[in-house]
């Protein structure tokens, strides 16, 4: 396989060319019916998505047609999901994708099938989840369990979350809905009390996520949930499940209920479809809904592999950023579900994105000369209309935009308010929006000027459901890596986060005394660690 | 008064010369303990300011001090606080400082004091929340009220929602807490769906915020609200309450059980320290609290009133703000505390900074030709540092950061593991990201090398107390004001916000037949609209 840094090819020199003399604002003056009816590509469980207001014209489509052929993007993926190393850095494997279904060879490691590794504990904590249900599985009085709490940080805790959020009203409504579930996060000790504060523990399930056994947030507010179960007279072993690799302390240990595995092929924030995130949504809502979600992700992965970019929406959307990124010059992404199921989401794939193509270094450690991943942030419309879309109208910048949105509410509750439903008022937002960023409107007074040109796209289907939203879930995913085979580096470490780790360590290690740099200790003094 | 566009300006000239030849880098590598301690700036409530981190030499700050004198900085702060008309586009006075108290001249309107009338209106919300938590104000089955709901969106919503997860469990441990409050802003029925889902409606009291009485998200949620209550046999009237301006619908209507009022001199962004969000904040932890926020915030008034710009912290950080922007061409800011009580903190300053400051046209009208607000985004510590911290690391791009932490948790519950407790973990983990991201450190492996070079800031204090949290908000008001005035924008209107509406009517009128625009056309029907 080729792997040459972005700036090297031939499509990145026609590319500039076209940036060079590029007049974005006269595709949108033609944003019509046509066009927007013309730019939608299906991706799976019904979601589609449309570019029509992406700043992008035919000749744009053509560059990025050929430098997806000659950073053979859909190669890349190919490899990926026949279990190549692609992980360079940490010389691993990528394997996310076998946790929602086989698309490639079979993957082995060590004369295991890996693919059935994942199966095995997809079914291990499946049954797991439905023993908790029926009462077979209680805490150490006897007491039925009615809510889990999650203990992780990352990968382990925004994915999770952000999916439990996103089906918690659809699992009430569908009658799914099981165990409550919360979560425990960060080391700062007023999480962990907030969240214990006022539950009852008898009937509470913790679920211990770290892959390492080892992360420094995790264990502390495991010895944290400890010591408050013990305090109530609880045992701890009766109330805690792990979420970990096999290698790890946390493995095969009697102080755990059980314990479910992954591997060091699961990037923690592509672990979502693992049991990372399957065994607190089995939890909540059953199995059957967190196989749905599988299910939807394991289409969009399938529709990722399409050769043709123009019926492939992961693969588009990757190559559109590219050119919004690296040739338009845009240093952001903002992500607008017109969804309040998807208060979260944005967040999760702010980690996602962030983490993944925040890198300066290629696969093989080379320096890069270009810009890689975006700043990525979000929230919530119509909220957001009210708050930071005045920048997003009238700023000196422009933002590229990503919504989404559906045509039907989860639970079906509304009301009519002069001649409309609240429903179709959060569509109507959203359709005015689109429009409004992409065209603007002339004013001879400037405070009321809007200029247009904003790019955005759309991704909308019928109603968030499990296998919608692991769609969704997985078509970011997958377009955050065809931007990483884009620009030639490792989506899947992290180094990045490694630094932090080893000065807070010293400042722990000097307890008081010399960390060994003079600002670290002022600064410490200034917090009284 | 003077008002000048920025690039007109004298000192704009003597900042780009500065910055062709600035070696930033060179900052860092000089970061000492002397540095750290001689740059802290006090602003009230016992919170500090720190900029020892921050990309700026002597050079640039006395280009800075110059830039603050050139455009008066302090001087249009003051003709703020007398009731000058500051925010021209709407020709409105701005008069949210007045809230916490005077600082300048008594402000007429009418021949009304509006100081005093603001007190009043303070006065009137106290004794009603008062009154509920006494029993003597019921709902309509005479059940004392357990749970306040705030029904707004944007300012009415974000800025009250982040000071009330940010006390919540202060409140408990103080034992302050009185009514639980929760809040539905989005138009997607499923919020407000969500929010009443399962809670007892005979014991909540909603809040109805909009200042005008027409928006158009806060009337569909009421409506939602008020059939919920009728079918379950409540009388609406008597579980409801406004928030509003006098000449408002809303006002004086026998549909609620009170009103209390502000005015067009209160923005939506500014109006946490009025009734929008003194209502819900004195209902669910008392008066006394609220009181305790609206003196933090008043200590900050009164200390950005400081003329020496080394001892004005939310003048500086304007000004250090302003040279990252503007010269050093950072396009984004990152908030970032080490709190996860200001969880929701981050999404309240996106919308102060980019709704106040995401503008293009000068205060009169006419066309700027520089960057103004930076796009602002955040989460909370340590989560961030696990997410999307890789590419504030190691990313193309450099994104100036603003750290917020605390010597002490809120609940002082903790546990120790491995000799620290969390919060010292917590706070050990903040000093080491300033250090990581201001030095970096060299590694022959280039994707393990940090080259440093990425400026922080940071405000700490002893506890995240309510006098601390109107401090820090204040802070950032008076920051945002102040950038405003260098570039000679409105920071009070937000006129970006009105194409999207008239859009969103167009689409609603039409009902599926032409809106006036066939691409809107042809996204309503894609959504279903």
């Amino acid at each position: 396989m080729n792997y040459t840094d972005f700036d090297k090819t031939s499509s990145y020199k026609k590319l500039a060319a076209l940036a060079a003399n590029f007049r974005g604002k006269e595709i949108f003056a033609k944003l019509d019916e046509a066009r927007v009816r013309s730019r939608n590509v299906p991706f799976g469980a019904g979601l589609t998505y449309n570019y029509a207001a992406k700043k992008v014209d035919d000749a744009a489509l053509a560059a990025l047609r050929e430098l997806a052929a000659e950073q053979d993007l859909i190669g890349k993926y190919k490899l990926l999901l026949d279990g190549e190393v692609m992980n360079t850095g940490e010389n691993r494997k990528v394997l996310h994708h076998l946790l929602r279904g086989q698309l490639g060879k079979d993957v082995l490691c060590e004369g295991k099938n890996l693919g059935t590794f994942y199966k095995n504990e997809l079914e291990r904590f499946s049954t797991f989840a439905a023993d908790v249900h029926a009462g077979k599985i209680t805490g150490s009085t006897g007491k039925k369990f009615t809510t889990a709490v999650q203990i992780g940080i990352g990968g382990s805790d925004l994915g999770p979350r952000a999916l439990y959020l996103a089906l918690e009203q659809w699992a009430r409504k569908e009658g799914t809905a099981k165990l409550a579930a919360r979560f425990i996060s960060n080391v700062d000790p007023d999480d962990a009390a907030a969240v214990l504060g006022g539950g009852d523990l008898a009937s509470t399930l913790f679920i211990l996520v770290s892959k390492s056994g080892t992360t420094q947030e995790t264990l502390a507010n495991e010895l944290f949930v400890k010591d408050k179960l013990s305090k109530a007279g609880l045992n701890p072993a009766k109330h805690l499940l792990a979420v970990t690799s096999e290698t790890s302390p946390l493995a095969r240990n009697s102080g755990y209920l059980d314990s479910f595995y992954i591997d060091d092929f699961i990037g923690g924030r592509y672990s979502a479809t693992s049991g990372v995130g399957g065994v607190i949504l089995s939890l909540a809502f059953g199995a059957d809904v967190f196989k749905e979600i599988l299910k939807g992700a394991h289409e969009s992965d399938r529709a990722a592999l399409e050769p043709d970019i123009l019926k492939n929406a992961a693969l588009l959307d990757a190559l559109i950023g590219v050119w919004e990124r690296n040739f338009l010059n845009y240093p952001y992404t903002a992500v607008l579900p017109y969804s309040q199921a998807l208060s979260r989401f944005p967040a999760h794939l702010q980690q996602l994105d962030m983490e993944s193509n925040g890198k300066s270094v290629n696969r093989s450690g080379g320096r890069l000369n270009y810009a890689t991943g975006p700043v990525v942030f979000g929230e919530p419309g119509t909220n957001g209309q009210h708050s930071f879309y005045q920048l997003l109208h009238q700023g000196t910048d422009i933002v590229p935009l990503q919504f989404i949105g559906f045509a039907e509410s989860q639970l079906g509750e509304d009301v009519d308010v002069e001649g409309s439903v609240s429903q179709t008022k959060l569509k109507a937002n959203l359709a005015a929006q689109i429009i409004a960023f992409a065209k603007g409107k002339a004013s001879d007074n400037p405070n009321k000027n809007f200029e247009g040109g904003r790019p955005s796209s759309l991704i909308y289907g019928k109603r968030l459901t499990p296998a919608a939203l692991g769609a969704l879930l997985a078509h970011f995913e997958n377009k955050v890596m065809f931007q990483g085979f884009v620009w030639n580096l490792n989506s899947f470490d992290q180094e990045g986060v490694q630094l932090g780790k080893i000065l807070t360590k010293q400042v722990l290690a000097a307890k008081g005394s010399s960390s060994g740099d003079s600002a670290l200790d002022e600064y410490s003094k200034l917090l009284e660690v």
